[in-house]
Formats: structure tokens, sequence, C-alpha cells
């Protein structure tokens, strides 16, 4: 069904409190769905809004902690919360530490479903952040050459900030989406031949046996290497070396100050200058200009904001509904 | 013809101090040169030795500069100097401000050849820290869907530490490396189709076209992401947006040390055994057992200090051998 954009915020901040997070709480983890949403990524959005509640629900929430703190660096003991939250504190306490001290990394770890990487990256560019953000989780993903999971989908992003849209790059460092097998799952579909192996370590289009087993990496031994330093810093930073699901993840978010580098600036004129020297690079496609690293997301969003409303499936929006209205049923997983 | 390693090292070592280097410059460069012939990346070796002090000579050169240093970061103006100085420069100043402040972030401009990024890295893991390097260069890579050049071949690395051998990965985030057209070229072979343009933005295999053009990106539009920020990471140093061939290359370079964010001695040990799981995810193929990144280059470089020596052509022994007898030839290039 159709939800004004307004009222999905509503509705997920309001489902948010009623959950158990508290006012600040629930604006956090609303922007994070609503920004899903708004670039397309429904499987982030409001049904992820669902998913938080399911596995927050219950369970009293011990406070999140931050440890080892020094003036460019501090390592955050999610304590089990959902990283929409531990990973927000992350971001927002390392952009705190570049503003004083120039450079800020924030570890956490004992957290699970950090989102979209995207997210944090654009709220570092806008607070004139040069920014780095990577995250591990278990092991779904198959190591170039291996039929076995030893990592996550391990995002890697980078931000910078321009005279005009910042730079955003976003990327999974896994061949496919987890949420593509669970759509596929869901809508009765095989997965294409070589995505996929079951938990014996045999190819499979079946996407049930591909979630019990791995999917491949992106980009061949140099995407797997990314995937393993990825792993690696959250293992650094105190995650789980090859947690069980939605659970142990590490998170790392740098923040740089562009003026340890050179006049802010002039940096920024140039960096805008530069995209768009890119985007007018002879396409390939005269009909596909060359895009820049978040220009697709920020059309789609300047689209749905136009247009006022999001699409959301009508038991997504009933559900969070009966939250709102009557809490969170006891006993949910 | 063959070179014993340690003929090879002294060869290189004299011929640097005869083209106008002092003794520990001419050790960087040596160690950089012979680093890349024992990987077996013999395009980085003592070919490419020749090619420092083609560039080099002549002109005088003027003194590297330290700019805008904080107790994390700073910058260094490469005063044209080669990449092997500058960003090694870059490279030790970041792993001593690491070592007082936890964090050290330099950047480099004003430089060329910044040669391969995992002996930097190694270098910095062997000093205990947990590091990353990025190096942009002129425009030879086309973006993913474009036809021309808008970055280099924008090498991105990572290191850390470990119980053992060290993980240190470093791609380049072209399609193909370019000391590949150059042999091509060199040996009259053409390069397999879909593999560059030329400067009119035309397909072509022909390795001289392709000089003059573009190659493509590796990984798509991530691959291209990644070069991106590879290239906005040199803007923000003060490198070339599109620079010129062999000139104005930017350097960052980050370190940090692994104490920030946990136990040193526990993270090493979960590192190794990480890696020791990696390496025994069950493979593909059954003959190429799953490796680490580094792994490859670890045993190659093994096995050619175990045989003692490096094979090296004729024309390049010959003409490392004048230099060091006869000096660098006047009005060479």
């Amino acid at each position: 069904m159709r939800l004004a954009i307004e009222e999905a915020d509503g509705l997920v901040h309001a489902a948010m409190m009623r959950a158990g997070f508290d006012t600040d709480e629930a604006r956090i983890i609303t922007d994070h769905v609503m920004g899903c949403e708004l670039r397309g990524v429904s499987f982030g959005g409001l049904s992820r809004a669902l998913s938080l509640i399911d596995r927050s629900a219950g369970a009293p929430r011990r406070p999140i902690r931050v440890l080892r703190d020094t003036p460019v660096s501090a390592v955050i003991d999610g304590q089990d919360q959902n990283g929409y939250l531990v990973a927000h504190r992350a971001v927002m306490l390392g952009i705190e530490k570049a503003r004083v001290s120039g450079i800020g990394a924030v570890g956490a770890y004992d957290t699970w479903y950090t989102g979209m990487y995207a997210h944090y990256l654009e709220i570092a560019a806008e607070a004139g952040m040069v920014a780095m953000a990577m995250g591990s989780s278990g092991p779904r993903v198959a190591p170039h050459g291996a039929r076995e999971g030893r990592f996550g989908t391990n995002p890697i992003g980078f931000a910078f900030p321009t005279a005009d849209r910042p730079v955003i790059l976003d990327i999974a460092t896994s061949a496919t989406p987890i949420a593509e097998l669970v759509l596929a799952q869901r809508t009765g579909r095989t997965l294409p031949e070589g995505t996929a192996f079951d938990a014996t370590g045999e190819e499979t289009v079946d996407p049930m046996a591909a979630l019990a087993g791995a999917i491949r990496v992106w980009g061949g031994h140099k995407g797997s290497g990314l995937a393993i330093v990825v792993q690696m810093m959250g293992i650094l930073v105190g995650g789980g070396a090859m947690p069980a699901d939605y659970q142990e993840c590490g998170f790392f978010f740098l923040a740089m100050r562009p003026d340890l580098f050179g006049d802010e600036a002039a940096f920024r004129r140039r960096a805008s200058d530069y995209a768009e020297k890119v985007r007018g690079a002879r396409p390939e496609d005269p009909a596909r200009p060359v895009r820049m690293p978040f220009d697709r997301s920020a059309e789609t969003r300047a689209g749905i904001l136009a247009r006022g409303f999001i699409e959301v499936p009508d038991g997504i929006v009933a559900e969070l509904v009966r939250i709102r209205n009557e809490g969170v049923r006891p006993g949910r997983p």
C-alpha cells in the first residue's frame, strides 16, 4: 500500500517507542529505516523495522558502553543492542573526536544489523568529514576459490564532502545480497547458476539451501581480499571471527577532517570539479551517462521525496500498526 | 641472466648512488626494487630501477617538505621526487605518529612511481601497525560505463599484523596492469578483446593504442567506485585530479595501533586463527587450497630466497652496470 512519507516516519517512530526504545533511539532507528525506503532499499526499510523489533523485544537491554577512550579512538561494547543504535553511536563519537583531534576511529562489537552504510557515511559527509566504514558479520559468503562461508556480506564504504552532492561509496563484498536470497525463497524462484553453495559445499540454485550454505564473493580474489580485510577489522575491534547470525558483528568507523591535508574549501571545489569530469566521461552506451557513487541513490531519493509516498506491503504496515496500538506480543522470538 | 640476490642488491644500490641518491635514499629504493623482484613482480624490479634513474637524472632535486604537521597527521610535498622515497617517508612518518598518538594519517603529493604498496604495508605490519595505503595517478583507466580514462590503476591496500605471517592486501583497481600493456607492446602481442579503448574511445586490442587511451576498471561499478575513492583521496592530499603521466600522484597512508581497540596479543592470535580458518575452507578445486592475501607473495619470496638468485634481462643488467661504472649519460630524458 501507499504510505505518505510523514505517515510512514510517524508509524515507525511510534512502533519503536511502543517496542521499548526511547524517543531519541526511536528517532535514530526511524531516520535509518526511512533513509533506506527513500533510497529504494526496501529490505532495509519498514520490513527491517519489524525484524529489529522481533530481535529486540523481550530481553531487557543493557546499556552500550564506551571503552578504551582516547582523543582519537574508542571501542563501543554494543551489549547485543541493535546496530542501528550502536553503529550510530560509533559514527557520532568518531565525528566528535575528529572535530577535536582531526581524526576519530571508533570500533564497535557485540551488535547486529548495522544497516545501510551510506546512511552513516552521509551523516559524516554532512558533518564535513572524510570517512570510512566497514562491518563484519557471520560466515555466509565463501572466499574466492572456496565452497564454505568465512565472512559476511561485509560492506565497506567511504565518504567525501564536496562543494555540492557528497561522494559516497557503499558496497557489499558479496556477489549477491542476502536479501535477494530471502526474496527468491519467499517468491519461490531459484537462484542463477553459480551463485551459491549448500551447507555441504555443493553448488545450489535453491535459495533455502543457499541460506544454510554460502554465497559467492564479489570481484574474484581482489573482492575476496577486501572482504577478508573487513572481517579482520571486525576482529580488531572485538567482533566475532565467524559469528553466528545476527550477533557479534564488528563495525569500524573512521572520520578525518579534510583540513588536516589542505584547504577544505579548495578540496571541496576540486572534488566537485573532478566528479563533473567523471560524469562527463564519454559513456559506453550514450543512453547511460556515467555516474559518481551516490548519484543514483540521491536521484532515487529526490524522486521519492517529490512524489511524497512509499510503497510498503500491506502485511508489514498492518503489523507495525498493531505494534503501535497494542505493543509487542509477548513471546515473540 | 641469473644474478645472485646480494649481487643484484649491490648493483642497484651502487647505480642509485652513482645516479645521485645518497646512501640512505639508495637503500630505500633498493629495498623496494628488490622486494618486487623477490615477489616475482619483475616490472617493479631492476627494470623499474632504470626508469627511476631515467626520470630522476638531470634536474637537481628539491628537498621533500613536511607540511601541516599535527600529532596525528601530516602532508608531504614530494617536490617531484620519486614515490619510492616520498611514499616511504609518508609511511615512516605515519608509523611514528601512530606510535605516539595511536593513529597517523599522512598524505603526499607532487610525486610519481609510488611502487608496490605491499612493500609499504609490510613495513607497517612489521612495525605492529594496522595500516591502509592508497595511491592516485593519471587518467589511464575508464570508469565503469565509460570509454575515457578518469583515474589511474589506483592501488588500495591494507595490512594487519598477526601472531605469524601478516595479512596484506594490495590490489590495483584496473582490470589489467599497465605493465601488461607495455609487455604486450614490446613482444608484439595484441590485447584480449574488451580490455581497452583507444584515444578516441573506440575499443582496441592494440596495446600501443590502449596506452594512448584507457583500460577497463576492475570489478564493475563497485571496483570503479573504489578507484574513484582512491582518486578522491589523492585529491584530498593535494594530488592532481587528472594528472599527466608520472607526475602529481597522490599517496595516502594510515597507521593505527591495534591496542587502541583491544589487547594486541589477543588480536594477533585471533587474526592468525581466523587466517587458518580461511585457508582451511573447503576449496572449489581440491588442488588449489584457499589462500589468504599475501600468502602467494610470501611463498614466492621464500622460494626465490631459497634458490638465491633472480632472472633479469641481460640488457637491464648491462645498463645498470654501465651506470654504476660510468654514471648517468648526460642528456638522458
